[in-house]
């Protein structure tokens, strides 16, 4: 029953079931998830029919039915920030930073983002959906089933446009649900420094926007905004002109100094505000008036050996956060969302169930799909998962290993394949 | 070629030939490990017969081969501290820790480690050998080929001695070679509150200890040296007995308080202390000079939240460290190695060098098995990995990422199975 999946079905011996909820969860809101013991899942044509306590949603004869063998039931994972497409390994600066280099000492000294830069230029769109596949695949079976997967190692509007397409082609190739983000205005790259603004003129060229809008490659329009690499001014610039063709700001923001980011984002409606581990009380105050999500990026501290962002700080002020691995060459080599989750858990005071709502409801908002992703609710996509652990709690805390025994995807179990 | 692996066969095509070293390596000894580029390893008879550049070791004719397609070739890892086997679940107190409360604050309201007590009394012998079969897989097919495991739930003689017996039936029903360790001196029972000295009169009574060694159940003992545990008196009172009846010594050390226990390892010729995160200068000195290796253990701090040992202090201080899971339902639910190695390259900045003679060469240091396990030189045992990945630096650089495609135990490919 995987590719030929039924188009009605159930899933019953359901111990607990991880409902979640639609739209954003804010502040105190994320750690109150309701969970139904003793349940059922009905999916038609992909969708949730129904699903809620087995004494209370009766199974159709007809229905097929998968055992969940006493296993939990959550949404399929979204890991709404990655930059899963990329060429080349940066491992000998990794093994820098262990000997005590910063992240901005390694750049300075030529290595860094340049790296994957010079790899991905020299690679096919059929090169970069190669690498990128066994990511995916393992992604999947860790439990993601949406990604979003950003643009920005090209930095010139063909390499960009480039690896648009490989995240569409991508997206054909493979069971997971893939959205685009143009991020040209990743870094400035090296043919421009100095200049930033000429460099947007041709990233922000109409012809080069209206390439990625047409062919559908990009929904959202993302920007790196530190003063070292798009200031306040050229980020607003950048988003500003590529919202009047349709893309959804998102920012990096507040990452490694404090210039106003997280304020850009609530001034320009932005989708979220992702990194975040120097926002300051205005840049809370704004994202909160303005319902920006703030995705925060654990794994990225982690890998990083960094400071994480305060997500209690977040949360308690009553912003909605969500979760991201980052996954990168560079400063997060880590595709799981489990182990994102974990990180979440142990270094910044997140509880297990505020964890999972970042990582599903809140993380759907980041890229606006509450209307159908991040809940078992009737009507909704059926992505789902089944665990190998009783209920969700120890979903994180058995940190490391791989609890999913199933993935469903859009009604179809996609993993065991 | 799995079971009925054949007595004499080649693995070729090996990108990069991690050797290790035989014997423990110190200080900066530890960054300095051998590797081979384009080898070949012989295996005769679970024996490594020959490793090294496929130039220089000829494959003979008649010899079956494996090959690595590019990869990697490491030594099998060795978890030298665990206590795998375990009954029930705390994942309420892992949701409490998020939250904010201590590991000290949750064992004082009557969690912690009388949980687990508790459900160990209730369970039988094969109760726990069939819980601890699933953890014993995923280590192996993450890459840990040999584990210690520690008693120190039961504390009574008998359900002490359950717990090695459930070690022993493991060590004959999987391909894990397993070493017990004789932990009585985990925490002084409930029943004999603020009277340690009259529960280690139990504990060391001569009939329990000789049901222990006749049976070969265990090869260490092994106490949790802090005052709210066993004094440092109490400590050297449990191991010189055991030592009398031929257990080595082994000491949980210096984690939560600096009370000498590091000085008593060095003192007692302990095999290692183990912990160490509030180690001192008398305490490292005292190591160096006796040659005790230092047992770090980096997921635990990580799980629970907390500072790391200071590995890069011992390293530049001269000692042998070395790396183990210690994988526990309380404070460290993390079973994999590799995952391991990564936290001490992002956390404690250990290079992946480091981390790898750390759980290789070091760690059989720790078990006393540097005569046959942690390097691939002729007449050590064919304990080996074949990785992914091209060469070792980008194992622990793969953050939470499986990259072990084949394991070798004894000469015989045990996974995939």
């Amino acid at each position: 029953m995987k590719d030929n999946t039924p188009l009605a079905w159930a899933v019953r011996n359901i111990s607990e079931l991880f409902i979640g909820r639609r739209g954003p969860a804010a502040g105190r809101e994320m750690g109150e998830a309701p969970v139904v013991r003793d349940a059922v899942v009905l999916i038609r044509d992909g969708i949730i029919e129904a699903s809620g306590a087995a004494d209370v949603v009766a199974i159709p004869d007809e229905y097929d039915v998968v055992d969940a063998e006493g296993g939990c039931v959550v949404p399929g994972l979204v890991d709404c920030h990655t930059h899963t497409v990329f060429a080349g390994s940066r491992e000998a600066e990794f093994v820098q930073r262990c000997e005590g280099r910063s992240y901005a000492q390694i750049a300075e000294s030529g290595g860094g983002i340049k790296m994957t830069v010079k790899s991905v230029r020299n690679a096919s769109v059929e090169d970069l959906v190669e690498s990128a596949l066994p990511r995916l695949r393992r992604m999947l079976e860790a439990g993601t089933t949406t990604a979003e997967i950003k643009s920005g190692y090209g930095l010139t509007p063909d390499d960009e446009i480039k690896m648009l397409h490989a995240v569409h082609r991508l997206a054909k190739r493979q069971p997971m649900e893939l959205i685009g983000t143009y991020l040209a205005a990743h870094t400035v790259p090296g043919e421009f420094a100095g200049r930033p603004n000429e460099y947007l003129d041709l990233v922000l060229d109409p012809a080069v926007l209206k390439r990625i809008t047409d062919n559908g490659l990009a929904e959202f329009a993302d920007v790196f905004c530190e003063r070292t690499a798009f200031d306040v001014d050229a980020s607003r610039r950048f988003l500003t002109v590529c919202r009047e063709h349709g893309l959804i700001p998102r920012l990096h923001a507040d990452q490694i100094t404090q210039c106003g980011a997280s304020r850009l984002a609530a001034e320009l409606g932005a989708a979220s505000a992702d990194h975040l581990e120097c926002i300051d009380d205005d840049g809370i105050a704004a994202m909160r008036s303005a319902g920006t999500v703030a995705v925060l990026l654990p794994a990225c501290s982690f890998f990083l050996g960094v400071e994480q962002a305060p997500a209690r700080r977040l949360i308690d002020a009553g912003l909605a956060v969500a979760l991201a691995t980052d996954l990168n060459p560079g400063s997060s080599l880590i595709e799981s969302m489990p182990l994102v989750m974990s990180i979440a858990c142990t270094q910044m005071h997140m509880t297990p169930t505020e964890a999972l709502i970042a990582s599903t409801a809140n993380s759907a908002a980041a890229i606006r799909r509450s209307d159908r992703l991040g809940a078992l609710l009737p009507g909704m996509q059926a992505d789902l998962l089944i665990l190998d652990v009783p209920n969700h709690l120890q979903w994180a805390y058995h940190v490391g290993r791989n609890c999913v025994r199933t993935v469903i995807k859009r009604g179809n179990i996609v993993h065991p394949g």
